[in-house]
């Protein structure tokens, strides 16, 4: 990447709830805010790794950088954030999946430039080779000044059937990671179909990334969405009043906004839509299992917390969220507390200072079953 | 049982430290102090099952019952059983086997009456059926008022190599339960010589339990164990110039006295020893799995605190000892805390304040091991 590329922005999409980190995970501390891989929560280390692309070989990175997220959300998220301005934060008064928040930052955006580029990223993914990760970015972002609204397709590595798939133009050169053509977007399908999508070589997963320049987009959003572009209106003439009529409005517009997503509401419309395939080391981290798989283990293949006793136990993964101070003050972590595992293969363990869950790391996907329990059981505290 | 019969001591051994219950029992904390089965620590069990015996239709059954154990168990031991009078307990100023605590006892009891029935009892053993049981201790009871030293053999139900065993000669009737004569004390066998045990009819397993006049037991270990009975004897004399000297004296002599089990020390030499067969649901609570097989479980064979979330999990055993307190005070139980299993099956879980055990059932015995890796890492205060 070159340092002296033109500066974007970054919009990071750090609302949604989610159950499948559940004990980790709870609504009111969503899976982004945990750190799933490595120290940092999730949301901080994707802010971190675009901050170069932010910051366009300048020192004002953090001031390009937006979170969109709920009201409830803030204050954790500020903790995990501090560098962002405050006024970077868009605070949604309702969650209107990702059409109206991501049209309410293009809009923002707008309004001083609407030649600016915006990236817009999931919070809550992980990703190994982030060197290669910014090139890809770079090459979107030049698709994107070009004026093709641009998202990232992951070359797939295996049938996946829980992720959407996007056709893309055979291109010239196979390994190519120049733009190309997107043909259709396709809902998560089959173990069948899928196979013959990766067989093909012309399929990529859709990892929810999207690059445009905001003018373009708020057109896409007039073309293909008016109910939003009107709202997004009406909030643009507010903020022509000033911030307290724009905040005003925000509150009384948002929740009335179409609750729909940008890929089915915006980018399925979209005629001349790119796609840049990448191929840099991404997991979406659906489940404690792909938590297991990016985790540092020994060479029995288990993550455990510094200090656990491990007696022929193998390829488990054990985290322990409990808070870190007792009632006796600071301790050593080795002295704090003991976890021991005898015997035992493949287990997910999680602990948090108000639940303990175990479960095969290949059953990790039904974690969701407990808390659908928990629901119907009135124990709504502890989801 | 008869509700005229004569009222007996009952000396409950209760020192000792054992690592097989691991994080639940610990060196401050050993087995007989938990709830392992039902609601109330085992030596409160054990106590209140023989309190008919001691009380012989009587009010005062407490009085009778008396508690050998360390300095260090003290307290609570008398939470566990505040009924037992302060001085029924024999506290060991170092542990010294079982040898030197029965004597010690049975040198205590005979002073005031050497005719006086002594029933010697393990703390921490579960019986089902107690109303066979007290029948049985009465059966060795009347042996014992006749003069001889008699144990209770437990009928064996599988080829078990952790156990002693005992030879009895041949009843009349097999199924009696009328005092035979004791051949000889098998240590822990292997498990051909205990499948030849259990086939031939005529071996016991040696439980711990012996009933005794305290008379006689002094004259065996007078002639069994010299080294015991010159201490005793010191004690003796101390104890006639009031109970400061005594105590000082136990100070004195016990550390010097022999650190031998009753069963190798006197039992196997004494002549005419009798003994009682029994049948009553006995269970020496050898490990979690037999902690499992005697706890109320639900229809898939699952022991776990009120409110755990069990999906799709069967034969598991969940123990939680924590504190039950939390900073924002008392909670209803099953808003507490949330224990999640899913898609697991026979696991032992134990949680306590300081540590998690998880472990197959089928490997509980190797929890040992955890605590010998404690240990050697430095980390005794989780032992």
């Amino acid at each position: 990447m070159s340092s002296t590329a033109t500066p974007v922005h970054v919009l990071i999409l750090a609302g949604g709830a989610g159950t499948r980190f559940w004990p980790a995970s709870r609504a009111a501390r969503p899976k982004q805010l945990l750190p799933l891989v490595g120290g940092e929560p999730l949301i901080t280390a994707t802010a971190r790794r675009v901050l170069p692309l932010c910051a366009g070989g300048g020192s004002a990175g953090w001031e390009r950088i937006w979170i969109a997220t709920g009201q409830h959300l803030v204050a954790p998220t500020r903790v995990a954030l501090p560098e962002v301005p405050e006024r970077r934060l868009l605070v949604e008064p309702a969650p209107r999946n990702t059409a109206p928040c991501i049209g309410w930052a293009a809009a923002t955006i707008a309004r001083d430039d609407p030649e600016a580029v915006v990236v817009v990223l999931p919070s809550d993914h992980h990703i190994a080779d982030v060197p290669r990760f910014l090139e890809v970015l770079q090459a979107a972002v030049a698709s994107a000044q070009g004026g093709a609204i641009t998202t990232i397709g992951i070359r797939p590595t295996h049938p996946e059937t829980g992720f959407g798939y996007i056709e893309a133009e055979e291109a010239a050169g196979a390994g190519s990671a120049a733009p190309r053509r997107v043909l259709r977007f396709v809902e998560k399908p089959s173990r069948e179909r899928a196979a013959e999508f990766v067989a093909s070589g012309r399929f990529l997963w859709n990892a929810g990334m999207f690059i445009f320049r905001a003018g373009d987009m708020r057109a896409a959003i007039r073309a293909h969405l008016p109910a939003l572009a009107e709202g997004l209106d009406e909030i643009d003439r507010a903020a022509a009043l000033g911030a307290a009529a724009e905040a005003e409005a925000v509150l009384q517009v948002f929740p009335r906004l179409p609750a729909v997503s940008i890929d089915h509401a915006v980018m399925e419309h979209v005629a001349g839509l790119a796609v840049v395939p990448g191929d840099f080391g991404w997991s979406d981290l659906g489940s404690w299992q792909s938590a297991w798989e990016l985790a540092e283990k020994d060479e029995r293949g288990n993550s455990a917390p510094a200090g656990s006793v491990l007696v022929d136990a193998q390829g488990n993964h054990v985290v322990d969220l409990r808070a870190r101070s007792d009632a006796r003050g600071a301790r050593t972590e080795i002295d704090r507390r003991v976890i021991a595992l005898v015997g035992v293969e493949g287990l997910v363990v999680v602990e948090t200072d108000d639940a303990l869950l175990i479960v095969p790391r290949d059953r990790a996907q039904d974690v969701k079953q407990v808390v659908d329990a928990l629901k119907a059981q009135g124990r709504g505290r502890h989801t």
